[in-house]
């Protein structure tokens, strides 16, 4: 009888060893990034919505081109768009993400007959999918140089 | 004793059943939306704050009119406000949403004297609560007939 | 035997209560905000990024100064901060938080000139880290005296 109720509480042991380990695992399976492109727009490279659960938010300052590179400012789109991604990435690189983490981005530009370039210049940025963009022009930017602030949001795995 | 032993083991049995349903049974609930409005200002269709646990997030792109209804390019505010929404509905339904679940919204118009006239249309929009709306005035959107454009941000039960 | 087995039960009972107690307490430790400000310049009273996991989402509606100080409608930037801010404290502290929950904060201002004078003013109210903030100067706001609107989104633990 020992043996039998030895045996009954090995199964109960390994059953609560299972709800133990079921138990800690999932907290990582339930805040797991889930994220769908809503309407992906490749000729605007942007999607209409994206639509994400569980991961780790960011919420980045509005990003200019700077000091690295001195042609961004002598007013070349191609040159500015370059600089500020790339201090995007830097930033995204800090905070351990990637640029395919943004899901919303706010662009702000001087002149919205920009948004063409813009559109083609991202194209080439975005491998897995584009995120959700919102264009407006504004009267001026903080230097009286830049011709894009761009605000992004990204959701890191 | 072999009876009491095995009564004892069911009990034991159980309530370790109790604890599978309730840890799994949990997940659901602990990511279950909860949604606040604070301060609700009825007349100017809009909240100071909404404040929201769980759910899924919904970016949405800035969306104005377009071709569906060509009226709404010819300068009237109300045609535009109805197919801007229409458009921000649809996107909705494609994620699993709907109006109701806006929490934020960036609205940009191209003159603030429109505000009232939003604020009015957008009391038929929002029948559980209202979102938090933030109104800024641009010089201009993307397309010279547009008016407003809508960044909405939306939380998903 | 009997003593045996039914030391053997309590352990098991103990063991039980361990994965209970283990169990119901995390949900608070799994959803506990996590918050990391990437690359602050206390210079600029901002953080490039702000990194957050957890918590609870309060999106807040743009706030201007109004009616509670007179002055502030005066044209004087500094008395027109304070009493923004002033809404922008109400407001958290009705839905549970306070001025060091902002995360991310969309400054629209009337001149970017104001600028300096704003990040001079905003490294008194945040003790424990500074926003991701972006400044956007735009043509009006919905009040015409108004110099500012913000558009604070925080997390509360």
């Amino acid at each position: 009888m020992e043996c039998w109720s030895n045996g009954g509480r090995m199964k109960l042991g390994k059953l609560l060893l299972s709800v133990l380990i079921l138990t800690y695992a999932r907290p990582g399976l339930a805040q797991e990034l889930k994220k769908e492109f809503i309407e992906p727009q490749p000729h605007d490279s942007r999607s209409t919505a994206v639509k994400v659960k569980g991961g780790t938010m960011l919420f980045l300052a509005g990003h200019t081109a700077s000091q690295p590179r001195p042609d961004a400012d002598l007013g070349n789109f191609d040159a500015q768009f370059r600089a500020t991604f790339d201090k995007i990435k830097n930033t995204l690189t800090k905070a351990g993400g990637s640029l395919d983490d943004i899901v919303s981005m706010g662009v702000y530009l001087t002149d919205l007959r920009y948004v063409p370039e813009f559109s083609k210049l991202a194209k080439e940025l975005f491998k897995k999918g584009f995120p959700a963009v919102t264009y407006v022009e504004v009267s001026h930017l903080a230097r009286p140089q830049s011709l894009m602030e761009i605000q992004p949001i990204a959701v890191i795995p």
